[in-house]
Parts: C-alpha cells; sequence; structure tokens
C-alpha cells in the first residue's frame, strides 16, 4: 500500500500527466463526487485494469444541482475516500476546489440537448447541463484515452457518450455494470440518507425491474404491460414513482413495442431521499 | 510550391497530425469559413511563422448562420482559396462536409453565456452558440498548441478565449490585428457583396473608429462623448448603426469612464450587408 498523490490544480494534473503519456501509459479517468462505495471501486478497478494510470476525481459539483437539492449536506469525506482508494492500486486522485473549477467570470456551458431533456433532466433542468461542463472540463484536463461510468446513471451515461461523439472527444467511454448490494438495491453515496425502513421500501425498485426483466425474457414486448408491471410493484411499496419506464436504449425514447434494443428507467422518492435504478432489456426474439 | 495535402474527415486529420506531434512539431490552427482574402492569410502567416505544422479548416458552418442570414450565398470556392494558400507555406487543408461534423443525432452545444449576449448576440441570436460550438469540435479534432483569430471579429474572438479558459483548453488563443484595405476598410469576406457606392459608404466604419481613436489619444474619456461621435460619422455618410459603442475590452460591458483598457464596436448596415468593424481605444493618461 502507497501513498496516494492527491493533486488539487489542473495545470499540476496536466504536467503529471504529460510526463505519465510520454513514457507511454495509457490514462484512465474516473469522475466522481466523492462519497465513495463499492460501486465507484468496481470503476477505479476496471481502469487500473486497462491503464497504466488511473486518475479518480472527487469533486462534488455544484453546478449540476438544483438550489433545492442536497448539494450542501452531500456526504464529502475525502479521508475516507482515500483510505478506500489505497488498496485498489496506485491511483493519482484529482480533487480541485471550486475557485480552480469556476474561477471568477467563468461563464462556459455544454449541453446535450435532447439526451438531456426527458426523465431525470424533466425533474432537474440544470442538472445534465451541469454534468455536461464539470466531465468536459475533467476530460480536456486529464486528456485520458478512457473514462469510466457507472450504468446506474443511465441517462447521465448516454448523455456522456453522446457529448464525447458530438465533440470529437479523443476519450473512450467505457460503460460499467451496476454494483448492487447482496439484496438488489443499486449501490449509490445517497443510500446512506435511508433509514433502515425506507431502505427496506426502496428495494421495489430492483425487484420491479428483476420482474420486467423476467417478462421480456419470457416474450413480453409491449412496453405499456412492461411500464404497468412497474409501477404496480412501486405503489405495492407504497412509492410514488417521477417515471417508471421502458424507452429505446439509445435516443430515451418511448417505445410502444421492443423492437430495438431497451432500457427500463425508474426513478422514485423514499422518504426525503430519491432513487433511481434501471436495467437494459433484451427481449428473447429481438432481432437486433 | 508543393500541392497542399486537403483533408476532409476528422480521423483522418488526428492522424495526420498524431504523426506529427510524435515527431515534436508544434501545431497550429486557423480556423476559416473559406472565401479567404488577406485577413486569413496574415493568420495563415502567423500560423507558419510560429508552428511547424499550420492547419487551416475551411468549413462554412451552418449553425452560425440564422435562417434569414447568408448562408446559401455565403462564397464557397475551395480552390481558389488553395490557390491562396499555396504561395504561403505548405499547409494542411481541413475542409470536412457536414455530415461529418454534424452526423445524424448530432445534438451537443457549447456556450459562453455572458459574453455572447449583447451586440452581435443580440442581433444574432444563436450565431455565438454556433461559433463556440464548431470551434471546439475544430479545437478538439486538431489538439493544436496554437489557435490564431483575427481581432476583427472581435466578440468572437473574447468568445473563443474565455470558453478555451473555462474548459481548461491547452490550445493557446493567438489574437491578430485587423488587416485593411489601402482605403481602411477591414477585410471581410463579405466586402464582396458591397456595390462600390456601398463600399465607399462603408469606409465610415473605420474613419469613425479612427476619430474615437484620435479623441482618446488627446485624452477624452468620457464614452458618450466617444459613442456620439462615432453615430455621427456613420449618420454624416447615411449609415444606420446596429450599435457604436465604447465597452470594457474584457467584458464588452459598458463603461462611462475609460478607466480600464475599451474597445470601440461598431456595426451598420451598407444595403444589404452588414459591415462590423472595432479599435482598442487606449486612453493616454490610463493607469492600467
Amino acid at each position: 500500500m502507497s501513498a496516494l498523490t492527491v493533486i488539487t490544480a489542473v495545470a499540476e494534473l496536466r504536467r503529471l500527466l504529460d510526463e505519465r503519456r510520454k513514457r507511454g501509459e495509457t490514462i484512465g479517468l474516473v469522475p466522481t463526487m466523492g462519497a465513495l462505495h463499492e460501486g465507484h471501486l468496481s470503476l477505479v478497478r476496471a481502469a487500473c485494469d486497462e491503464c497504466a494510470c488511473a486518475v479518480v476525481s472527487v469533486y462534488v459539483n455544484p453546478t449540476q444541482f438544483a438550489p433545492h437539492e442536497d448539494f450542501q449536506r452531500y456526504p464529502r469525506n475525502l479521508d475516507y475516500d482515500l483510505q478506500l482508494l489505497k488498496p485498489v492500486g496506485n491511483v493519482l486522485v484529482f480533487a480541485p476546489t471550486d475557485a480552480e473549477m469556476y474561477p471568477a467570470g467563468f461563464q462556459t456551458t455544454v449541453e446535450v440537448t435532447k439526451l438531456g431533456l426527458g426523465w431525470e433532466g424533466e425533474l432537474r433542468p440544470m442538472h445534465f447541463r451541469g454534468v455536461a461542463t464539470v466531465v468536459l472540463k475533467l476530460f480536456t484536463a486529464a486528456d485520458a484515452d478512457y473514462a469510466y461510468f457507472g450504468q446506474k446513471d443511465y441517462q447521465q451515461l448516454r448523455v456522456v457518450e453522446q457529448m464525447a461523439r458530438d465533440l470529437n472527444l479523443r476519450t473512450v467511454i467505457r460503460a460499467c455494470p451496476i454494483a448492487r448490494d447482496p439484496d438488489g438495491l443499486a449501490m449509490s453515496s445517497r443510500n446512506r440518507y435511508l433509514t433502515s425502513e425506507e431502505r427496506t421500501r426502496g428495494l421495489a425498485l430492483s425487484r420491479a425491474l428483476e420482474i420486467v426483466g423476467e417478462m421480456t425474457a419470457r416474450g413480453e414486448t409491449n412496453s405499456a404491460e412492461l411500464e404497468a408491471a412497474l409501477r404496480d410493484v412501486l405503489a405495492s411499496a407504497g412509492l410514488k414513482s417521477d417515471y417508471a419506464v421502458v424507452v429505446d436504449r439509445e435516443t430515451l425514447q418511448p417505445m410502444a413495442q421492443l423492437t430495438r434494443p431497451a432500457v427500463a428507467l425508474v426513478a422514485a422518492r423514499v422518504g426525503k431521499t430519491r432513487l433511481i435504478d434501471n436495467m437494459l432489456l433484451d427481449a428473447k426474439h429481438l432481432v437486433v
């Protein structure tokens, strides 16, 4: 176990990575907001497996939170995050300040217009603009060969993939599977907000997805049927869903029948905490 | 005089430039919309002087034109542009198609929110969003060390400078002086739209700027006085200005007194053609 290098300035990160690049090292970036859990660590392991140099950014980005959201109480504990990272590998940690990321006069925004509109984007209107902007800044700072994102935030993943394609970014996006607790709950930094009773009710999200996954595998291709099943499971746990939909996996647009690869997206509020989860749906008979 | 290499695909440009970079060559980018004139060529010369490898992009970007503007009739003649470039140096020409720059599904936009709002931005609401987006795409495609922009489009220059700073781009922006015809008219691809009579009237823009430049050098620091002088000269040539202002050189915000470095910006319609011009103002006594 070696000590981790923590970098706080873009210029310093760039200088260090330029050296690594000159030595022929491949660079992998794992953007996080800290409050690390096993889901993040699986991304860091993927980066360490594929790249000689793994960079983990730890930055709670203010521009992706709305004024009423949990920016202030979002869990921050860099020392604890570093303890979790140490056993994983010899990573570089980039933990910039707000002044470093958004200096006085900052005014540039990046927006992925269609993919960022619905679902989370409808409930959190400025969210994906904040995400796209900060991710682009992290990409340009690290100039990474690969960047690792969890599939848990599926719409975010699609927004980032589309941005990378549209802007000719040389960074290749790696989508990594959702990490789940043994009971099925998708791991999230926000799970620590849940009381034990809320946590039990929150299991309805993954259970609902499991059920439509099985329905699809058995041959159900009607989105309305699948969406009704999602809502039934959530309702039976007393959860009101923000959305529970089956949509095109690329465009996130509704599809009446599963004639193309699909994804089921669910979001629900449990107490004061919003949970989201999703599952890729592969209709058995589907000709892709 | 050697033959110029014309590249049409981002991937091919990237491959070629990666090779040059590996050989230790510095890369300079000159973004243009073609219809080259001596102003562009001065940028290309600056790039050739500073960089081992100069890339000139020739692309009439549709997203920076409003529906009623001159996108369709904007002059396009790549062969003629190549003839002008040949004597300047052994440059790479990047001339992509619309499908290469904006493939199906393209949906990402970049916006410099404050600097892009007023002046040209007020008259051409989507203009700077289109400019910022295409310039960022050219920057990521070429990954240039330096990019050369004419000061003639002063607000565009500031938008690009701010974007580069905000997004941590490693490309350094070089601002180059306005190229003028012997009679003072700022060179522009759109000057070829002018009739001989319109061209004569259009000289009022540079004449107005010369006059406020002299007033400032003599000690005038009141913006209202300077702006009145600008409007007087334009009006006496029968031109109605879209704007004729003295503003902060960095923020482009109005300033009552020239207590900071300023720039005079003018825009006027001559017949069907819009002309813009500007001049940096340095008050003699100004403590910077």
